[in-house]
Formats: structure tokens, sequence, C-alpha cells
């Protein structure tokens, strides 16, 4: 475990039996230091993920079908951005996969949920991030009853079906969930009015969406309550500071690195030949 | 121009009537400062680039429809892995396009040699990054007599015509060829060989093509006399030090977005009335 965590992130963050109404914001399970400390850990364990997934594409360079997918959700303005600017900005551009899920298009529409996530789902040895993900298909659709019950209520199960698919097929899942508060949106949502560099990332739809947060909390809950499973565990990330969250990312994606138990891929070659090749060459 | 740049790197490292078998492959053109000076300006101005990608980024998301591509080429170990992961990296990962082309699938060489680049062209707002491009179709391609001379001849052409096409979307082209020479080529592929951490990157073909070196230069020497145009210039990059490389890059790349003149995109709403209604919400 790496210092400072008084209980690994896996642990303190699991989202087993959490009531999502009751979670502190504000808080920073598992971890012992403040500000200062996190911001120094997280640059160095960086260092530790960009090594494990250098590793991860190093074995998918060489046959190994694994990969890790990180799954992004949370509330505009959560950080959802940041922790792919600064955590996954951290390891190698070749290697990651990146998926972002707006407004689904005509096209994408037309097809089942799972169309466009399957298309976008990470190479073999590939960090695959998703930036939203198919549990809009049970948020964002659920709240505004974009279609009938009778068609997202079984959308749960074909979420855990889909992942048991993904497990099986090698993709480790890590589900993230980041929550603020209605206070921190607020602040967020003013820094960006008050910041021409920021206007850009603002929609009034976002304020509209203020009006709907406890059924995005009851959205939320029913996702953790019915898809955190043994095999794909939802963790609940506290994300009023930045840094925090950040932090809690970077250690749970180490963790799912870590399971992994990498090591870099012998050669397929006689070293000692090409050894004597070379020198001729 | 930044400093200890004595002459701007675009003007330094054009490759207007060059000779490739006359390049010091050794050299730093344009650049005064040694390597302790080069590796700290590369850090500063790396979040110039950043910076910079962020605000094309921003005009992506708000309908500008330009976007920026690197073409990476350069013989095994020339360094363009490095750059990706020490370049690129620098920047958010939201925003980059990463694309490799390795030997062609049987699908794709079913197709027009441009079908696979053309699917991998960066969005609108992004930075694209081609590792090896379509360019492999009239080096490798044509050292080893893949095709007969008369496809890969008219490739020249087709090139020329495809690129003028892409400025014309709004997409700035930088092409960089790396060079390195063959005694440092001989030092990167050993370390490839001594390190059990490296052996993924090794290649027994890697040996094989150094005896094809002549006929690398003269493909090289045809691009650059062939496809290197006003719109879409070459610039040629001695590679033998990786840090001026990667640095010279970095410049280049400033330069091409600089050149587009970025602002950060007007809000698309009335300010003050979505601050009312903010601080209602």
């Amino acid at each position: 475990m790496a210092k400072r965590w008084a209980v690994a992130a896996t642990d303190a963050l699991k989202a087993d039996g959490l009531r999502i109404g009751e979670l502190d914001t504000s808080g920073r399970p598992g971890f012992t230091g403040d500000k200062k400390a996190g911001t120094e850990l997280l640059a160095e364990r960086a260092l530790v993920l960009s090594d494990l997934q250098e590793k991860l594409y190093a074995n998918g360079r060489s046959g190994d079908k694994r990969g890790v997918l990180l799954v992004l959700q949370g509330m505009d303005t959560a950080g959802k951005g940041g922790i792919v600017r600064h955590v996954i900005g951290s390891v190698d551009p070749q290697g990651v996969d990146h998926a972002a899920f707006g407004v689904p298009t005509p096209e994408e529409k037309r097809h089942h949920f799972l169309w466009r996530i399957r298309k976008a789902l990470p190479r073999a040895g590939q960090l695959g991030v998703f930036d939203r993900s198919h549990y809009e298909d049970v948020l964002v659709v659920r709240v505004h009853n974009l279609v009938p019950p009778t068609v997202w209520e079984p959308r749960y199960d074909e979420i855990n079906a889909f992942e048991r698919e993904l497990v099986g097929e090698g993709i480790t899942l890590v589900k993230v969930a980041l929550f603020i508060s209605l206070d921190e949106q607020k602040k967020r949502l003013s820094e960006r009015l008050n910041r021409p560099d920021k206007y850009w990332k603002f929609s009034a739809a976002d304020i509209d969406e203020r009006a709907f947060w406890p059924d995005y909390q009851e959205a939320y809950q029913a996702i953790v309550d019915r898809t955190s499973t043994e095999l794909a565990p939802w963790y609940v990330l506290p994300a009023d500071h930045k840094w925090y969250s950040r932090l809690a990312v970077t250690e749970l994606l180490i963790d799912a690195f870590e399971r992994l138990q990498l090591d870099w891929p012998p050669a397929k070659f006689d070293v000692e030949e090409q050894k004597r090749r070379l020198a001729q060459a």
C-alpha cells in the first residue's frame, strides 16, 4: 500500500452498500495526508502507473490480449476531464485509447445502446478511458425518461452481462463515479462563467440539470446497487477535492495493473545470435 | 522565436534543397544551447504547446473545423516513439488522435494506400499524430519493390494532391523526418538486445533493413524532393540527440499552432443572464 493511505483506495472507495445521499463529497477516504502530501504523492505514483502501462503495452505488442478500461462517470464539472488530463496524461499516449460519449448521434440512436460502446473498446495492451459510458443510458436517459422504463429497466442486467463478457476477454474494468456537492458544482460553474478561457466548457443545460440532482442521485444509487459486481465493482469517489480524486484514481489504476502481474515479455528471438548479427550489420 | 534558437526551427530544418546523404545527424541546426539548456527549454515550451493545444480543442468544440497533423517518419530507433511519449505526452490526451501505421493488414491491402490514412485523420480541433504514414508506401514499398514502379511512381503526385486537400479542409501538416546515423542505430539496437525491458521493441527484421540503408536514403531523398511543398513542407531532423529532436518537434508544433492565431472562443450565451440563473439554481 502506498504511503499515507491508512486504508487502500480499493477498500476505502468500494461502493458496497453505500448510500450516495450520505456521502461526504469533501472527504478523502483512506488518505491521511493533506493537499500538499497528496499532490507530491500523485507525482510519484504517476511514474509507477506509467511504468505499469508500458509493461501492459509491451505485452500487448507480444500477443497478450489483456487491457484495462477506466470508466468515468460524474455530474458536469465533477472532474472527469481533469482526471484524463492529469492522470491519464502521465502515461504514454500511444498506449491510451480514449473515448468520450456525448449525446448519441442519429446513427447511434438507431442501434442498441452498447453498439457505440463496443466500437470504442480498448485494443489489446491498451489503457482504455471512457469519459462517460454505457451508464449514460441508465442515467440521463432514466432521469429524463428519454426511453420508457420498459426499455431502460432491463439495461442493468444487459450491462452486467456485457461487463462479464469484457472481463472474460481479459479487460480489467475500473469503474469510477465522481461525486461533488451541489455547492461545489455551483462554484465550478461560476468559475466557467467568470473566466473567458472557460466559456467553452459551459452549457446553459448544465444549470437546468441542477434541478434534477435528486433524480440523478437516485439513478446513481441504482447503478451502484445493481451493477457493482465482484468482477466489475464500482468505486465511489468524493470529488470536491480535485487532488484527492486524481490521486485516488491513480491508486485504483495501479491496483488494476498490479493484479495483472505483468512482467516484461521474454525475447522471441535468440538474443546472442541477434547480437552477433548486429555486430556484423 | 524561443530563446537559444539562433535561427527558428522552421527555417533551420526546412528540407528545401537538402541532400540527405550530406546531413550531419549529430547536428542541432539553429539551436545554440547544450543538452541541459535544451532539456530545460523543452519543459518550458511543452507548457506553451499544451496551452495552444487546449485552445485548438476549445475552438474545435465550438465549431472550428481546423486541426493539426504531425506526420513522423524515420528509420527504426530514430525516436518516433520517444517524440510521441515526451512531446505529445505533454498535452491533454483528450485532444490527441494518435495512429500508428504498421505493415498493412490484408483488408488494408485490398484498398487504395490512402484508405487507411483517411480513416485515421484527426477530428476537428484535434492534434493528430501519425507514427509512420502514407509515406511508407513510397519508402519500404519502393525499397523492397512490394509493388512495381508503375504503381509507386504516381504516388508522389497522389500524395501531393491528398495533402493539398487536407490543407484545404483546414488541417495544418507538420511533416517530420528523423535521421540518425548507421552507427547511432547500431547503438540503439544494441541497447534493445542488452536490456530485457527493451526486448519487446526489437525485431530481427530491423537488422535486415540496415543492408538497405542507401536505398532508404534514396527513397527519403525522393520524398523530400517531390513532396515538400509550400503548403506541406518537410522538416528534416538530425536525430542522434534525442533531446534535440524532441525540442525541435515541439518548436515546429508551436509554430504550426501559432499560425492558426487561436483565441478562446467567445461565449455563445448571455454571460450575465447565465450568472443570474446559476445564482438561483
